[in-house]
C-alpha cells in the first residue's frame, strides 16, 4: 500500500526485525551504522531499557537524514522476576540458565520503536507477556544445542522450536514477542 | 528429539499445519485421503464443529492404520458474535464481508486435533482470543486482492499482511490461530 514518505531505512541488525518489516508490503533499506554503545545506565528501571537503547541507536545514526526520510530503531528486552535480560553470553551454559529462568513461567517483552525524520521523532513501547511451559532438561538441551539462540533477548526465539514447544500462551502481540510490534508501527506509519 | 512412535502421518490439506508440524523437527508424511464430508449437522453449538471435523476426518481415513502410526487430523473455527466463521466463498466479496465482521472486535479461535492408532485416539481443543484493529475499506481491498485469503477460517492468516497490520492482540496460543496447536500437540505426542 502507497505511504507518503519518500525513503524507509532500518537500522537493525536482527534479521526478525527485516523480516517482520519486510511482511508490512514497504520498501526499505538497511543500514546498521550507528554510533550508540548499547550500555545500560547505572540505576536505570528495565521497562525504560528498550526506549533508552532505540533513541540511542537513532541519535548515533552514521549520516544527516535524507528529506523524506523515515529512520526506524527499536530495541527488545525480556523482563522476568523483575530482572532485564537482554542476549545471553555466546555459550550453550548462559542461554540454558536464562531458558531455565523462563521455564514454567509468565514473563513480559518490551520493545520500544522510534521513527526518526528530520522534522519529527515519534517513539512507542508495547509490552506482551509470555508463559512457558514446565520445559524440561532435554528440551532446554535440544533447543540451545540446535539453535543456538545467542543473538535473542531471553535466549529463545518465539518463531524457533522452542516457540512452537514450550509456549503456551501469549497476551499482547505476537510479533511484538519476536522484535517489533508491527501492527503500531504500521498505524504510526500511516499518519507520518 | 527422539519420540517412541514409528510413524507419524498428518492428514490435512493446509499448507499452514504441514508448516507448523515441520517446526517440531518431528519426520512425518502428508496423506490426506479421506471419505469424510465436512458438513455441520444442523443444530451443532459452534465450538463443536471443530472437534466433529477433527473425529471425522481421522474416522474417514481411507486406509487401515499401520502398527505404531500416530494419524493426525484437526480443524479450526472461528466463532464471532456466537456465530461460527468457516472459510469464506472463493470471491473477494465473501472475504471482505467476513474481515468486515472481524474489523475492531474480538472473536474466538478453537481448533481441534485429535491423534489415532490402532490402539487409542487422544483428542483435545485449543482456544485463542484475538483483538482486531479497526480495518480500513482500503486495508480490506488491499489484503483481499493481494492475499485472496479463500483457505482460511474467517478469511484471514494470522501470519500474512493482514495479521501484522490489524491484529493488536491475542490472548492464548498463536499457533492455534494459525491451525495448530503446536505446545499441546508436542506433549501429547511426547505421553503417546
Amino acid at each position: 500500500m502507497q505511504k507518503s514518505f519518500k525513503k524507509l531505512t532500518l537500522c537493525s541488525n536482527s534479521p526478525r526485525r527485516r523480516e517482520l518489516l519486510s511482511g508490512l508490503d514497504l520498501e526499505f533499506t538497511v543500514d546498521t551504522k550507528t554510533s550508540f554503545e548499547e550500555v545500560v545506565p547505572p540505576g536505570m528501571a528495565p521497562e525504560d531499557i528498550p526506549m533508552h537503547m532505540a533513541l540511542g541507536k537513532a541519535g548515533g545514526f552514521h549520516r544527516p537524514l535524507e528529506e523524506g526520510e523515515l529512520l526506524i530503531t527499536a530495541d527488545t528486552i525480556v523482563i522476568c522476576n523483575g530482572k532485564a535480560l537482554g542476549k545471553p553470553a555466546p555459550n550453550k551454559e548462559s542461554a540454558a540458565a536464562m531458558l531455565r529462568m523462563l521455564s514454567g513461567k509468565t514473563h513480559m517483552v518490551i520493545t520500544a520503536v522510534c521513527i526518526t525524520s528530520l522534522e519529527e521523532q515519534i517513539s512507542f513501547t508495547d509490552r506482551s507477556e509470555v508463559t512457558f511451559c514446565a520445559l524440561t532438561d532435554d528440551e532446554i538441551d535440544y533447543y540451545t544445542d540446535k539453535y543456538q539462540p545467542y543473538d535473542k533477548a531471553g535466549a529463545y526465539g518465539v518463531q524457533e522450536w522452542i516457540g512452537y514447544v514450550g509456549i503456551e500462551r501469549i497476551e499482547g502481540s505476537f510479533y511484538n514477542v519476536m522484535g517489533l510490534p508491527v501492527h503500531k508501527l504500521w498505524r504510526a506509519l500511516s499518519t507520518t
